[in-house]
């Protein structure tokens, strides 16, 4: 990977930049106005991170001129500290709220009368019917996103560099008996502690970090983490996950791993899912549609008797979210373009035996993908020494 | 507080009877159907907590009946290793997917034609659209939610009972120095262990724990936790934070404090803010309504000269959430009843001198409020020696 890693806050021009690209955007749908609740969204376009609760924070795009941030009264300082760019913020004081002092109150004023506004998917209904003018549904922020800038490419460069740090330390630190609890903690402290180190400003509310392993004897099951109590055992496969945003920026990298022996019936599900996964590599390039690229995997799956072992599409994106649109996934019939960033992560399940997957995030380039995270990739390298 | 804390999984019947509560809501307001896409809405019905991303969990409650819970394919072993009650699960295999297979293909099937439809106000207008039938906007999960079963009481007790003991524990390991980071770690760390050794079968995904502390320095301005290299001073005031959901149910507690000296501008603060508390305590009781304690609250700290020192309502509901409706909210008129669990919190906010407020958890009893949680409330015992 050559792609120089970037840690520091986006400029003004970055912002700018984006805002220009949605309301471009907004143009071409003759909307007059853009509606963004979801927080990342408003994170992509304002560089703050808000949790969810009750006090609404909204973005309001209008089609020419700066966005306006409805925010509680309460956590304009907190804004302040975080906010990137020329954003009006206009606040109200509490949630609830008497007539006449409320959010939706504040919020209304934002619009003249008779417009077209375009509105997220995932718009809550209470801010919905709160809009006044014709409101058509169109996830601008989200597609917009898709297409990473060079700075997001950076900033990915840096995340994707650390969680390929912290995994390949986890997979020298593992050994039969280590406790779900010890990797958890072990992993989130040296991602934390690098994170410190290289700028001492990072956003909690933009950091999220997921760092778990699965033992064979539930690996078979992808989502099952029920049992914080599971400790790596002798054998294999194990899976090894780390997914994780850091200051804004996701990564996501896994391995299917064995430690001191490879049971002889995990041998060939391994293989077949690194040749699915190479598959996937070679066939994920601009122009090509993502859902081809699940449709190819999943037939060479099926012709290897493995269809009833498939669980999931071959990836997703990544971003601000560190899970997001587009998808490699049957059904989804978007052309790849050069700037995508995606996980590649095919996988094989089988009860009695255990889950197959590698996972890593990859930037589509000219050619096809570049390798954001890295690891060991072959049976032998991943089997670990007892 | 005298109320017996409980820790283990609500049983059959208590799922039941809240389904019921639930349907004979339904029943009053003539819906056929309702919709619950809300995370903690799912968990009060089901105890299965879903973490929401791109792949919806959604749950469809008939007028009568069991409950209809349209899950990934991936999830359903999780879902079953949680899932209390009878409710049948309903799978898609992944989102996207092709037209036919999709979660909207299996949703739109569980509903009879030109039916009426009740839907909360937070769900996003992607499930709002699937919806086929007449939509009503009714919160009727979250209405009933407001007053808690005794098993509920029981859990909140238990979670209180503990943010007790773990903020006590660190009022006692304060000290001038002290970075936010260790008192995050270590509370987050005592929390935790506690409840692994109550119940080894905790569920991280409805379990977070939020503890931190403002110095002086920065405790006029309440949501402001952006520099985390901040340390514990000498003097005060401070404010300190526990607000935790502990495998489902929520507690706070918080506490105005000092280090060694109390600076003569912050005595007259503290008095007030205090008398405030006092008030809203008074005033709490079945049948007043809540928008009044606000009021009589904001007008005792108008009188002694305070109006612009304030930033928040005087206190928000407790329970799956953690924060959570109904509020102690000016505008908010809706009477209080008995069983209802809030925070009682109401703060004053002064640059150059600091912040005050002591949060505590109480439940409504027919005389009025409960305390939950408890802790030192005399700035003589809130003045910790160096």
């Amino acid at each position: 990977m050559n792609i120089e890693p970037i840690f520091y806050a986006p400029t003004e021009l970055e912002i700018e930049q984006r805002l220009n690209r949605v309301q471009a955007r907004m143009a071409e749908q003759g909307l007059d106005y853009y509606v963004a609740f979801c927080p990342d969204n408003i994170f992509y376009l304002t560089n703050f991170a808000n949790a969810v609760h009750e006090r609404p924070f909204i973005l309001v795009i209008p089609s020419k001129g700066i966005a306006k941030f409805v925010v509680p009264q309460l956590e304009i300082p907190h804004v302040k500290t975080r906010m990137v760019g020329d954003i009006e913020l206009v606040s109200y004081f509490e949630f609830p709220a008497p007539k006449g002092q409320a959010w939706n109150d504040r919020f209304q004023e934002l619009f003249s009368v008779n417009k077209r506004i375009g509105v997220e998917s995932i718009c809550p209904l209470q801010i919905y019917d709160e809009i006044p003018g014709e409101c058509i549904r169109s996830d601008i922020i989200d597609d917009i996103r898709m297409i990473k800038s060079d700075y997001e490419i950076g900033r990915l460069a840096y995340s994707c560099d650390l969680a390929t740090k912290a995994h390949n330390w986890f997979l020298k630190s593992a050994y039969p008996g280590m406790p779900l609890i010890e990797m958890v903690n072990s992993v989130t402290g040296f991602v934390f502690k690098q994170l410190l180190q290289d700028n001492k400003e990072i956003n909690p509310l933009s950091t999220r970090i997921s760092a778990v392993f699965q033992p064979p004897s539930v690996s078979h099951d992808p989502h099952n983490f029920t049992n914080i109590n599971m400790v790596i055992e002798k054998g294999g496969p194990h899976i090894s996950i780390i997914n994780a945003v850091m200051n804004g920026y996701g990564a996501e990298v896994e391995r299917t791993f064995f430690i001191g022996e490879i049971p002889e019936n995990a041998k060939k599900p391994f293989e077949i899912m690194l040749e699915g996964r190479r598959i996937a590599f070679e066939i994920a390039k601009p122009g090509i549609l993502m859902s081809e690229v699940d449709q190819k995997v999943n037939d060479y799956f099926k012709k290897m008797g493995m269809g009833d072992k498939l669980l999931h599409r071959t990836g997703h994106g990544m971003g601000v979210t560190g899970h997001e649109a587009p998808f490699f996934a049957e059904g989804y019939d978007r052309p790849i373009e050069k700037g995508m960033c995606f996980t590649i992560e095919p996988g094989l399940y089988i009860e009695g035996i255990g889950g197959f997957r590698h996972s890593d995030t990859i930037l589509i380039g000219e050619e096809g993908p570049i390798m954001l995270t890295d690891g060991p990739i072959s049976i032998e390298e991943l089997t670990l020494p007892i």
